[in-house]
C-alpha cells in the first residue's frame, strides 16, 4: 500500500485496479517557488487513480446513493474536481466555470461558498451524467495544467492545490467505502473488483505489547518542523500531553477473535456495551460486523472482491466504535487513547531502527505493527480542537473544524487509503455508530 | 393520443417519443383459436413503445428511484418482463428463466409466486444495468413469439397474455410519472424529450353542464356481453346503480381557474379542506400544484417537456384528492362520483352520435369533454369491490383488490396513458395525498 | 344498555358505573316552544353519567394520554363543558367564561372556532387540574340551567344544546375507549372498574342468515318525516339505492372463532389481506385483536373490568377493519356495507313486529340480531357523503364532514355507547388500523 | 445554596421550597463504624428534601412525561426509593418489598436487575399514584431507619447508602429540570413556585480573567486521600495532565450578552457553529434560548418561578452545547475544558485564603467566581473515562461509565443542585443538544 513498501506487487496495485501511470516519486512536498513540475506530476496522478477507481463501476453504479452518509461514484468524481474549480480555479484570471450550476450541485458543506445540493438527496442528479463528468474533470484538468505549468504559483495556492490532492485522496477512499456499501445493498452479490489489494491480509504472527512508561510525550504535527510535510490543520499543534504507563497490542484484532466473542455471546450481554451501543444494536438488529453474513449456519464476509468464507487469520473490519468498545470490555481491556495510538506508532518504528526516515519509519510500523495500511483503528479519543488549534482561513477553514463533536478518532490507515496520504499524525474520526468505513480494532491496556 | 383520432399528428407521435412500427390496427380483443398471429403483432408494438419510452433516458436516469412510491425505470421495464416470464413462459416447456434471481428482484408485490426487493429499496439494485435489462427483455420477447406462435394457446393463455400488455401498458404512463418525478428533483432542470403529445393542449371552448336526470343506471363492464373487449377484473360485474340526478362540467379545471383559487387563499382557508387534507398541506409545505414553481413572483410549470410559463387555458395538473375536493368546495360544487363519471361519459357519446362504435364513442367524448387522453380524474368513490366482484383465481388475483381501501378511484385516461388502454369502465386509483400521477379535476353539481 | 331494554340491571347500571339519577325518560326530541324543562332534565342526565364514567378514575388517570389518538379523561370533561360555552353560551347575554384560556385549550378541531391545543400535546396540560375541571363544569352546568329555564329557545338554540348532549355522549364512549388503552399500557394490569356492563355478553345461540332479496332500497335520516328525532348531519338526506340480493349473518363473530383464525395461520398468510394491512400487521407485529395476550400459551383479554381467559362465545372486540376484512375473507365471506346493514337491521325489527316503535325495533334489533348494544360493526363502505349532503352552517358544519376521506363506517353501537344515543342511521368512522374503538365483526354474503 | 454560605436566607430555603428540618450539619462523610447515627440523619434529610421539592406539584403535574429524556416527579421520587430497595435493603435480612412489581416500574436503566418500564413509556404508570407512592417512600423509610440504625454496616454497605443519598440529591435537581420542562409546555404559563432561590442571581461585577500558566497538574479525586469524601467512581483516579497557558473569565455569559449574540445575528450564521448545531438549529428552528420567549417584541424568560422580562444581568440558562459552543467562537474565544475548569476553581479558591476548609474553598469560589451555585457550565471535554478508571463492581458499577460516549462534561453546579451534592471534581453530563438541564457558559481563552 505504501510507497516504500517492498511489496512490489501491493505497490503496482494500489487497490487493485489499473494502475494510472506515476511520473512522480515521493510524497508531496510544500514548496515555496514556481512553476511546479512536481506538483503538476502528482497532480495527474492523483487524478488518474480516482478515474482508476471509478473505473469497474457502470454508470448505473455510480449514481445511486446507497444512504444519507454516502455519496454516488459519480458524485466524488465531481464534488473533487469542484474543489480546484471553487478553490484554486474561481481566482484564475480568464478561467471559466465548466458549468455554472455545478457550484450549487457540488459543494458538499462549504457554507461559505453558498447553498448546496442537500447531502441526502445527491443520488437525485441522474443528470450530469457519467459522461458529462468524465468531461467537467478534463475541462479541469486542463486549465489546472495550464495554472500549474504557466504562473508563478505563490505559497498560498501551492498549498491549496496539495490541500485538494489530499481532499481528494480522501474521496478516493470515500468512493470505495461507498461503493463497498451499495453493492452490500444488492442481494445479487456483485463484485466491484477481483484484483489483490482491494482484501484484507492475514496478520503477521503472534500478539505482543508494544508498552511505555509513561511521561511527558509531544504528539501531532509542527509545521514549521524541518522536512514537514503537508498536514491538515486538525493535527495541529504539535503539543505536550501527560501519559500513565500503557501498552498496546502489535497487531489488530483478527476475525477469528471476533467470532469468539460472538460465540462468547458478546452481542447479548448488556454489560459489556455502552449504553447507546446496547440500544443501537437492539434497534438495528447487529449480530455481527456490517458485512458478515450467516448462510447455512457458516460466515461468509462481503468485500470488494466479493462474499467469501470468513478467514480467522485477517483482521475485522467494518465495526462501529461501539462494537470495538465492548469487544475491548470483553477482553479485558480498553481502546487506546489516540495520543497512545501515536506514541506507540512512533515507539515501534524508533525501537526497530538508528535514523529512519519519515517514509521508512512509517513502513516498519506498518510491517512490525499494522498501524497502516489495513484498517483505520477506533480510539477512545473523541475528535476535539488539539490546545491551541486555529482552523485555515477561508472557506477551506470549514474543513475539519466544525465537526469536532459527536465524533471518535481513527487512527492509521487501512488497505483502500491512497498511497502517500498517510501520516502518524493524521486523524481520521466518525460517528460511534458508523461501520462502512474500513475500521477495525486494536487492544490497549493499563501498564503498572 | 387515441388509435382512432382524427388527429395524425397525435397519431403518429404516441407519447411524443420515437414511434415503434405498428403492424396491427384495433383494438386487443379476446379470442378463442390460436395461433394468435394478431396477439403476436399486439405484443410486439406495446414491448416496443416501452423501449420507445425509455430511450430518452440515460443509464444514470434508469435506475435511480425518486421515492418510494416511484420505480426506476429500469425496473419498470424488467417487471414488465417478468411478468410474461412469470405467469405465461414458466409453465412453457423447455423455457430457460434468463437469470433465476430475477424472479425476486422483479416481482413487484404477487405474495403468491414468494417473497422479493423491497419495494422502497427498488432503486439500490444498479445491477443487472440497463444494457442487461435490454438482452432480458430480448430473451424473453424472442421466447414469447416462439409461445404464440408456435402453439395452439388456451384461453387462459391468451387471456395471461393480454393481461401482460395491459399491464405493460400501465407500466408504461407509470414510467413517464415516475421519469418526471425524477427529473423534478434535478435543481438543473433537465426535460425528458421536447417532441409533442407529451404535454397538456388547451381546453376546447367555454363551460357547459352534462346533465342527469337519475334513476337506475348500469355501469361496470360485462365481460360476457357480445364483443366485450379486454377488462381488469375490477371493473366487474356490470351492475345497477340507483342515482340522483346531477350534471359535470364538460371540461377539465384549468390552471388559470387554479391560479385563481390560489390568489382566493385557496390553500390557507381551512373551511375548504378535508380534515386530513389540511393537515397535510400544512405539514408538507403545499401552496400550489406538485409542479407549479414560482420564480419571480410569477408560476412557472415543470413537466416531461421543461420548464415553462404557467398557460391558463390547459388542464390543471397534479393535484392530490385533498386540492380536487378543496377546489371543488370553494368553488360551491362537488367532485363527481365514479358512477355519475362514467354515466356521464356514455351520455355525451350517446348524445351525439346515432350509434357509434366504441372506438367513435371515445373519441367524440374526447372531442366534446375531454373524457379521455388529457388527464385522469378525481373522483369522490373510494376504491371497493363492485357488488358481487371476484377477483382472478391464482397469483393475478392479487392485481387489483387487495388494494381496495384508502384509495380513490380516478377515471377517464391522460396524455401519457398507452394508445389502446383507456375505457369507459377503466378504474384507476391512487391514494388521497398523492401528486405524481396525471391528475386532474373534474367539477360536479347536484341538480335538481 | 337501551332506554327499552327489558334488563332491569342494565338499565340500572349503564356502563356499570355509579347511576346518576335520571328525571326524565324517552328519547331526547325535538321540540319547537321553550323554556324546555325536558331539555333541563336531559342535560343533567347527560352531564352527571360523563362525571358518573370518570369517577373510577384518579387524578393521574384523567390526565395522561396515551397516543395521539387518545384524548385524557380530563380533556373529554372539559371539551364537552366547552362545546356549550362555545356554541351556547358565548351568545348568551351576560355569561362570563369561567377561564379565556380554555377556549384554546379545549376546543378539539373547530378551525373556525381559532388556534387550539394540538390534539397530540393534549396530555402535556396538567393544569387546570381535575378539580379546576369540576368548578369549570359546575360554571357551564348553572349557567346552561339558567339558560334552559329562564328563555325562551329558538329552534336553533335548542338544536345546538341537542346537539351539544350527542356530542357529550360520544366522548362518554370515547373516554372509556380512551381510559382502556391508557390502561393497557400499565404492566401492573389495573381494572377500571368491576361492575356489570363493562363486559361482553355471550352470543344469544346459532348463527343463522338475515336475507334480502336486493332491489330499490331508502336508507338513511329523514329528519322531515313526523316524529323524526335527533340525527347528525351525515345521516341525511334519506336516499334511494340499488341492492343486489344479500345475506347478513344475525350474530356477531366470536371469540372463539376468532381464535380459529389465528390457529388456522390468519396472521401470516397474505392472501387473506389487504395489501395496506399485511404491511401493518408486519410493521406493528400485530397477532391478534389489541388486547389479547398470551399468558402461558393460553389467551387472556384485558378490558375494563380486568383481564381474564378467553371467552369463545363472546363477540371478538378491537379489531381493526383490516383484521375484520381478513377474517371475512378467511371464512370464504365479506363485510357488509353501511346500506346492507342498515337494511339487514330494519329487517330484523319488521319481520318479527307488527307495527313497533321506533325504540321498540331497535330493542327487538338488539335481542335478536347484536346489531346494538354489543359491538361497533364495521363495514365495506368507506365514509363518503350522501348525495346532496349538506353540512350544517357555521362551526357546527366541521363536525362530520371534514372527515369523509379515508375512514371506514361502522355501524351499530356497543355496550359502551350512551343509553339514547344509538340509531339505525348512525354512522361511526374510525380509520382501517384504529383498534382502540370498541368495534366488532359481522359477516355478510352474497345472495342469488 | 451551600450549607456554608454566609446567606441565612439562601441556607434557609434550598430551592425555595418548604425546608425539611435538618437534624445534621456539614457533609456526607465516610465511616467504618456503626450504628451511623448521622447516615440515619443525612438519610432522613435527603429524603425529605424530595417531598419537598415535589409539594407544590398536584398529582396530575406528577405523572406526566413531557418528553423522553424527562420522567414524571413521580417516578422520581418512585426510582429513588427503588435505589434503596434493590441495592440495600433487598439484602437485608426480613425485607418485604412493598411491591414486587415496583422492581420492573422503577428500574432506571441497570441492566444487571433485570428488564424495566421502557424509559420513553415512564408516563404512561398512571397507577401506582402519588398517594401509594408516598406510602411506599414511608415503607422503605422505615426499614432504612431499622437497618441503619439497628445493625453494624459494613463499610459496602454504608458506601451504598451514601450511593444512593447522592443518587436521590442528582434526582431531585432532574426533578426540577423536568417539571420546568412539563410546565413549559403549558400554554397557561403555570408557575412552580414563587419562593427565593428557585431563580438566578445577578452577576457580581465586571467580568476579569483567572489566567493559568499551564503546565502539569493533577485533578481528578482521589478517595484515599486524608479526609476525602464521597466522590463518583467517574471522577477517579487523581491524575496529572499536562496544560497549556490558559484563562477562564470569572462569571458567566449573561442574558444581556446573549441577546447581543442573537442581535448580532448568531443564530444565522453558519461559521459561527458546529456542523451539527447548524443542523439542529434549522431543523429544531432555535432562535433563543430555549425558554426564551418574544413577546410583543421583547424577551421573556420562563422559569421556574413563572415568565418575566428578560434581565440582561442574569446568567443565561438552559442553552445547548451547540449553542455555548457558537457564542464562544463569536466572542473570539471557546469553551475551557473539563480540566482548565477545574484547576481555574481551585486556583480561584487558593490565590483568595491562606487554609481553607474545602467547604470554605467552595464557599469562596462561588462568591468570587461563579462557579457553584449558579448553572452547570458546559465545557469543552467530551465525557470520557479517567486513565486507570474502573467502575464499581455490580450493578452500581452501570452508575456512570456506561454513558461515557457522545456526551460533553458539565462543571460546577445549579441553582437548583441540592446543598452538600456540589464538588470541584464532580462531572456532570449531557448531549450536545439538551437544553433542559440548568446548563450555563463559562469563557476560556488561549494564553500567551
Amino acid at each position: 500500500m505504501q510507497r516504500a513498501s517492498p511489496n512490489p506487487t501491493h505497490e503496482a496495485r494500489p487497490h487493485g485496479v489499473d494502475e494510472p501511470t506515476y511520473c512522480c516519486n515521493g510524497p508531496m512536498k510544500p514548496s515555496t517557488s514556481s512553476p511546479r513540475p512536481d506538483l503538476t506530476c502528482t497532480y495527474h496522478s492523483v487524478r488518474a487513480l480516482t478515474e482508476s477507481l471509478a473505473a469497474p463501476l457502470d454508470p448505473e453504479d455510480q449514481v445511486v446513493q446507497s444512504m444519507p452518509d454516502a455519496s454516488p461514484t459519480k458524485w466524488h468524481r465531481a464534488h473533487t474536481t469542484w474543489f480546484f474549480e471553487e478553490f484554486v480555479l474561481s481566482g484564475f484570471d480568464g478561467y471559466e466555470p465548466f458549468d455554472p450550476t455545478f457550484r450549487y450541485l457540488f459543494n458538499s458543506y462549504y457554507e461559505a461558498v453558498g447553498p448546496r445540493q442537500p447531502r441526502p438527496r445527491r443520488g437525485m442528479i441522474t443528470r450530469p451524467g457519467v459522461t458529462e463528468i468524465e468531461a467537467y474533470r478534463r475541462h479541469v484538468d486542463s486549465a489546472m495544467t495550464e495554472f500549474l505549468g504557466g504562473t508563478r504559483l505563490s505559497i498560498e495556492q501551492a498549498a491549496l492545490v496539495e490541500l485538494g490532492l489530499h481532499h481528494e485522496q480522501q474521496h478516493q477512499e470515500l468512493l470505495l467505502m461507498d461503493a463497498l456499501h451499495l453493492l452490500s445493498q444488492n442481494p445479487t452479490i456483485p463484485t466491484y473488483a477481483s484484483r489483490p489489494g482491494l482484501s484484507l491480509q492475514a496478520a503477521a504472527g503472534a500478539t505482543s505489547l508494544i508498552e511505555h512508561d509513561g511521561g511527558l510525550v509531544e504528539i501531532g504535527h509542527d509545521p514549521d518542523a524541518p522536512g514537514a510535510g503537508f498536514s491538515f490543520d486538525n493535527e495541529s499543534p504539535a503539543h505536550r500531553v501527560w501519559l500513565e504507563p500503557f501498552a498496546v497490542e502489535n497487531r489488530l484484532v483478527t476475525c477469528g477473535e471476533w467470532r469468539e466473542f460472538i460465540d462468547d455471546g458478546g452481542y447479548s450481554r448488556p454489560e459489556l456495551w455502552l449504553s447507546d451501543g446496547w440500544h443501537r444494536i437492539g434497534a438495528e438488529g447487529w449480530q455481527a460486523p456490517l458485512y458478515w453474513r450467516s448462510v447455512d449456519g457458516r460466515w461468509q464476509v462481503f468485500g470488494l472482491t466479493g462474499q467469501s468464507g470468513l478467514d480467522p487469520t485477517v483482521p475485522v473490519a467494518n465495526v462501529s466504535y461501539y462494537e470495538a468498545d465492548a469487544f475491548a470490555r470483553w477482553r479485558g481491556a480498553r481502546l487506546p487513547t489516540e495520543i497512545e495510538w501515536e506514541v506507540a506508532a512512533r515507539l515501534l518504528a524508533c525501537n526497530s531502527e538508528e535514523s529512519p526516515s519519515h517514509a521508512d519509519r512509517e513502513a516498519h510500523a506498518d510491517h512490525h505493527g499494522q498501524f497502516f495500511g489495513h484498517l483505520w483503528q477506533w480510539t477512545s479519543s473523541a475528535y476535539a480542537p488539539y490546545p491551541g488549534f486555529r482552523p485555515v482561513a477561508g472557506a477551506v477553514g470549514e474543513y475539519n473544524g466544525k465537526f469536532m463533536v459527536d465524533q471518535q478518532v481513527l487512527r492509521g490507515s487501512s488497505f483502500a487509503t491512497s498511497p502517500g496520504h498517510e501520516r502518524i499524525t493524521y486523524r481520521n474520526f466518525f460517528p460511534s455508530a458508523a461501520r462502512w468505513a474500513f475500521s477495525g480494532v486494536r487492544i490497549a491496556h493499563d501498564h503498572d
